[in-house]
């Protein structure tokens, strides 16, 4: 049975901290948090009140928001936390110093999370002193109040027992962990967008569609279904549904597929000097006269939607079995 | 000036014919369609039947839906048409034979436009002896009725006042059309999606994450976004919105993506017996248990709420100009 988590301490108060912290006060749990950054507790301050509607869902927001502490030293209490997220920059130097530090801190067998978007935890355990089997990915997504996604990457040496501390919590809080078996740079969904972007950067940069067009062959197409069916079920949906449709789609559309592959390989996106131009002139072109400002207002509001849509639906609530 | 499209012939009634008729029905236009398959025309009938709400929602079932006849002999009908959508098996030799016949018979000027899902018009335009220049791909999303995206694909001797008229008729019957510049295999979201899934059967094969998980790592994370905004706009927001947003984002996070980017194309799912069978085995483990009709009928409805949220909204309604 894993202890329960009442207190988290929050390691880094940027745009993920902050979201991380909304997120666990929002299900009542205690938030101590910190960053060196001057300004920091002000712009934590006024993230809350943006955040105010999401809080006010879940209960009353002074009550909720009252749960937290901003600390200048955050070392002298971390003796208090049950689990520790840690959203530092991603360089490897600091983040090792930063890790020792916490582990040096925290009480025994205590998880220590790292919202890492692509670093591999084994990189940065080496300065750890007392104990690094607690030491794992919990990479979320931003807003992290907001997406449900959480990758956990254990390292080689993370426990099992860590593993699953941080994959109930998670789901405790709303959140749907999907666990990686082996640590890969990019984690998953990072290598799944930089997979997606290629092809998007060389259809533009080659001149056969505009960034605007591009952008619309996702919005208006895939991108729809992929909010509610993943890849593989999509595929399966695609060859009739259940793991025998996938498999019959894989042998009926194979050979045309594995033809496109082909050809996207031989045109990737090479980040050269003139593709990037090509790429940038047409992103530059299609949308300037965005007004960025409303859709993210729009975007939010959507989203808002679809998620409280998917959440009715029992096929696709979070925080889902595993 | 485009001549007014009032009748639309639709070669071939399979799934995306049949999600043809009942857009162009919804929109009070005439439809003659036809398919030698035996059944085709019960299931034609059974089809409106189930899109019967779609249809309510543009006028009287019963009126739009009489708007159609379902013939034997479509060459004799072709003069009628101003406008032929044609989903004929994707067979080279089979499409090319049925090309030139569209061709003879329908009237001067009037559209041909392929639904194919990958082939490029170039490809079977050879036996055409009076105007190839009309044709052109116009390749729906299934269901076409729902998705709003058709790719708009010319041959390189396809009149530019053809491509004007299927954008334009396309758009008037609610649809998001995009334009391809040039031919490419695939077109772009049969490419996208390759790109994206060959990155996902390769996480799968390598056992880093089950079939369940890596589909959940899209629709509960960057899945939810790209049904509201593409990987452009994505990216241009990620750097802090506009286009200056999205330099700055290539330029930050570049060297930590072709890093990602090396890893990827080093472990290719390569389409090998062996990693097919791992694939299939975690898709068979995962995806045994789920509830293929109870999936469908939940993704219709959240589909229809997000399109309708999206309608409402300035910066994500379609048609879009372009």
């Amino acid at each position: 049975m894993t202890q329960e988590i009442r207190t988290v301490a929050i390691v880094g108060c940027g745009v993920i901290g902050m979201g991380w912290a909304v997120l666990f006060l929002s299900r009542g749990l205690k938030v101590i948090i910190s960053d060196p950054m001057e300004g920091a507790e002000n712009a934590l301050k006024g993230y809350f009140e943006q955040s105010r509607s999401y809080l006010e869902g879940f209960g009353d927001y002074d009550k909720l928001v009252s749960n937290y502490e901003f600390v200048h030293d955050i070392a002298s209490r971390l003796a208090e936390a049950d689990l520790i997220q840690e959203n530092g920059p991603e360089r490897l130097e600091f983040k090792r110093g930063l890790i020792a530090t916490l582990d040096k801190y925290a009480r025994p067998g205590v998880v220590i999370a790292s919202s890492s978007s692509g670093l591999p935890s084994s990189e940065f355990i080496q300065q750890c002193k007392q104990d690094s089997t607690r030491v794992l990915i919990g990479h979320p997504f931003n807003p992290p109040h907001l997406i449900p996604l959480v990758e956990v990457v254990p390292h080689p040496g993370t426990s099992s027992e860590s593993v699953n501390t941080a994959l109930n919590f998670y789901r405790s809080v709303g959140k749907r962990p999907i666990l990686l078996h082996h640590e890969v740079p990019g984690f998953v969904s990072n290598r799944l967008q930089a997979a997606i972007n290629n092809e998007a950067y060389s259809l533009i940069s080659r001149g056969i569609v505009s960034a605007e067009d591009l952008d619309a062959a996702v919005t208006s197409g895939p991108g729809l279904r992929w909010a509610l069916t993943g890849p593989i079920a999509t595929n399966a949906l695609g060859g009739g549904g259940g793991p025998e449709g996938f498999s019959q789609r894989m042998e009926r559309l194979g050979p045309a597929i594995r033809g496109w592959e082909d050809d996207i390989l031989k045109h990737r996106f090479d980040w050269s000097e003139q593709r990037m131009s090509a790429l940038q002139e047409s992103v530059n072109k299609s949308l300037g006269a965005v007004k960025w400002d409303q859709l993210v207002e729009e975007r939010d509001l959507v989203l808002l939607q679809l998620l409280a849509a998917k959440q009715k639906m029992a096929s696709m609530s979070t925080p889902s079995g595993h």
